[in-house]
């Protein structure tokens, strides 16, 4: 795996060629918890490869399916950039619940098998999910996945955090949190405590189970069925019904409800770190928040003068930590390079 | 251990002594998640023995634990009444989740090598709590312990359910419920994005964690810990800190309101299964119940006419169902007997 690479085709117009073969080059990895992007970049911030693999978040995965991952995805991009591994001047590794004590140690020797011996740095998602979406220093982040946390950034670096405390203890408006108020609208529903609503009907599709009318101590039997589904999941893949809220949620006043709260809750996480002295962009992110429509809409009118960008990950925040990690400043231009250029590889 | 045990004291002052040498013998066995109660009974409802033991329940302690809490509970009881195992003719089982396919043949076993092979009969815990409180056949039942659920007892069984549905789906208002928003609470008090409350303190105390004002990413570094030692705990082992809530609920909004909205999920879980045409005494049992100051009386404003008692657990019940089901009539005579028999060997 450690053979070196030929130099012969170029690999992205905007770079300068003739500098390319003695170029340092950088990998930028977003670990997430589904899945891993990684860009291999160099100091202009032309991004010469993409790669993806599954997920390469040690708390998600374990720490050896994370590394493992990790590197199968750096493997990808440094074929497609199609560069010698020695010139692999740094990793950059952007990953949630980096502070939980997550090393180097289980991520280096993957990368060393596929040729890879440069030092390994870490950054959290906010601050990746907020260098996805501006250049700028100063701002805020909130990413809504399954799990949900906003952060405040100043100087580069995070200086106010909120929520992120996982599906017991917080994740206020997650994918866990409507999910599971998905499920318990359907439990309440089918027991005669709640109201009505056609979550029940789409959970129960969605588990694969049939409601055949028959009841057992006054209630319907397909309950049972329903707490034995659900109960062997592990608590945070409730997160897959969040869109069932969603997707009802124009037709159904439960679903509604569930879409309009997890709302106010993300609000209120981020407004919780907004400071009137620190004045910035609003970057979103993550899979829930894409899901909700007007969320950019209402934190733009809560947060006027303060511009909202939704990014899709982190892949660009990454690439702009590892170069500003290795000293190149990341102004406006070599920001635009960094997302032309990614884009055209992914 | 099955030897025969000599009959010269006389052991409940109520019974006959005449019939006592050949009268059949019941056990009534209250299997909870954290102990286990059973009484040793005779046909005329005189409660002749009393044992105690771990949790008997096969979903908090596993079938093979649970049965040996059962048995070691008969024998105790059966150690104090002083009479021939081979005199039992039945045993019956109170438990919660007796419908989730919960089989005698864990039990048989070892009550078998205490010399007991009368059969078994179970019964649920909504059940056992109605009968403890009343020798009606037709009520409610209200339980809230670590969960919650309701029941509406017609003609001696359950005609209505409500809830029980377990910690992720359901048991709002329970003691998991009420101990899940105590530790919310504290989180978003922490990390700025909830009101101060008084439960924060108490829960690091609880954990025996210290806040030493230290920040991490601009919150207290004491948060990280709290997330550690809650994690670790099984979900269900946040019902201990339902007591904080009660402790605090007169000096403290966030508890106060957290222990309203408890009561007030409580009452709806009960209403749910209320029908006009069913009368009868509303029964409270489990441990939260005890706690709550004003939820006895608030139920009895809802509903009026339905006299409201509380229990201390459901060894009353289980005793009842076990003569029930022997065809023992039990009539208030016989509630009564068993009532202050049970009571003078406790």
């Amino acid at each position: 795996m450690c053979e070196n690479y030929s130099l012969t085709r170029p690999l992205y117009k905007g770079a300068r060629v003739r500098r390319m073969s003695t170029m340092t080059l950088f990998l930028a990895v977003d670990a997430g918890g589904t899945s891993t992007r990684c860009v291999a970049v160099d100091e202009t911030g032309a991004c010469l490869g993409y790669g993806r693999a599954a997920s390469g978040n040690p708390i998600s995965a374990g720490p050896a399916l994370a590394a493992n991952s990790v590197a199968r995805a750096a493997n990808a991009a440094l074929v497609q950039a199609d560069a010698p591994r020695a010139r692999v001047a740094g990793v950059l590794l952007a990953m949630a619940g980096v502070s939980a004590g997550v090393g180097a140690q289980a991520f280096a020797p993957p990368l060393a098998r596929i040729g890879v011996v440069a030092p390994v740095s870490f950054a959290g998602d906010l601050l990746a999910t907020f260098a996805a979406g501006t250049p700028a220093l100063d701002g805020y982040a909130l990413i809504a996945g399954t799990g949900a946390t906003a952060g405040r950034i100043e100087r580069g670096a995070v200086a106010g955090t909120a929520d992120g405390l996982g599906w017991l203890l917080g994740d206020a408006g997650s994918g866990f949190w409507i999910g599971r108020r998905v499920v318990r609208s359907a439990s309440a529903h089918l027991d005669g405590r709640g109201p009505g609503t056609s979550l029940t009907a789409a959970l129960l599709d969605e588990l694969g189970l049939r409601d055949d009318r028959t009841t057992r101590d006054g209630r319907p039997a397909v309950l049972d069925r329903m707490i034995e589904a659900l109960y062997a999941l592990r608590p945070v893949e409730l997160a897959r019904f969040a869109r069932l809220a969603f997707e009802a949620a124009d037709t159904d006043a439960v679903a509604a409800d569930i879409v309009d709260a997890a709302a106010d809750a993300l609000i209120g996480t981020l407004s919780s770190v907004f400071r009137r002295s620190v004045s910035g962009p609003i970057v979103l992110g993550g899979g829930t928040v894409a899901q909700h429509e007007n969320l950019a809409a209402r934190i733009a009118h809560a947060h006027p003068g303060s511009p909202v960008t939704i990014v899709e990950d982190g892949a660009v925040g990454a690439t702009v930590l590892a170069l500003r990690n290795a000293g190149v400043t990341v102004d406006e231009a070599v920001f635009d390079r960094i997302g032309r250029s990614l884009a055209a590889l992914r």
